[in-house]
């Protein structure tokens, strides 16, 4: 799997790529361990700052280590990856390290302590913000401190989760109602 | 624009046609006023119960609609009536009434006051669960209580939102990975 050269992203625009929807990865560090997990449920809920919603499952082992380092890594993966992405997905960091079992390069972060996955096509830099939905609803606020976007091409091919093991694979990105749009709205 | 034939759907199911990513069209109504809002915020939950995390801004005369009947009626439109959604999203129900003015149809939902939109590929009834989020976070917390889904196609072909005027839209379906997972996965 080759590895996607990546430059420096505004963080308040990484809605271009979460706002589609896409399956992400999320990769997490704590005291010597490391973990990669599969999420579908994330949202965007403010630019500036740049805040991301993600939910993270009690029974996910990325929960913890997420929850006490305080910090992730959310990458975004692209078809030529989809079949290692279901196979994180369906394995537990109680088991494997997942970089190691799946071939993928663990990259240091500029601002926090979880690694960048080499093989994605993004990685955004998040930091934990709000603690206090977790219990209730498993939601996890991040703030994005850091964006890595790789240069081309301008739109990823990026996988979208239908449930029952299906994947939806992005499809053509089109201009043509940008003519609709006030200007304010862009 | 076509009415969209639908059928009764498993509300702890909806997740199939959000986790996607597509852009929605909320529907609302409270005394006498309906609305209709263009979203890309939205995130899946939890399956049961189905719970839906909104985002809806101070600014959107919708929101003050749900808020205040504490429903709304979350619809999936797909490619063909992407120039009708473009306009909804860049106008204000403040000046129009938009079923009248895109010529939409409203349909009566069963269980909520919201209207249906017949020409959605889908509909979600929902009612506003939890109220606590709205200030800090214009996150509107919603329960499923009632889905609408066409009958065919099986996926749709939705539209995605990558910011300055551009969608993506819905590309193919695989399910050449489902061999990989687990089955209490899928």
């Amino acid at each position: 799997m080759r590895h996607r050269s990546k430059k420096d992203f505004p963080v308040s625009d990484i809605r271009r790529f979460l706002e589609p929807g896409p399956i992400v990865l999320v990769s997490s560090a704590h005291k010597g361990e490391r973990n990669i997990m599969t999420m579908g449920w994330h949202m965007i809920m403010e630019t500036e700052p740049s805040l991301v919603g993600c939910y993270i499952w009690t029974e996910n082992h990325s929960r913890e280590l997420v929850r006490k380092s305080k910090e992730c890594v959310i990458n975004v993966p692209t078809v030529d990856i989809a079949e290692t992405v279901v196979k994180i997905g369906n394995s537990s960091g109680r088991d494997i390290d997942k970089f190691d079992a799946f071939g993928l390069t663990a990259v240091p972060a500029k601002k926090v302590g979880a690694p960048l996955i080499a093989e994605c096509y993004a990685s955004f830099e998040c930091k934990l913000v709000d603690t206090s939905l977790i219990r209730k609803y498993s939601l996890f606020v991040f703030e994005c401190v850091k964006a890595h976007v790789a240069a081309t091409p301008k739109f990823p091919t990026t996988i979208h989760y239908r449930g029952s093991g299906e994947f939806m694979i992005a499809g053509t990105t089109v201009a043509k109602y940008r003519r609709l749009f006030r200007p304010e709205m862009l």
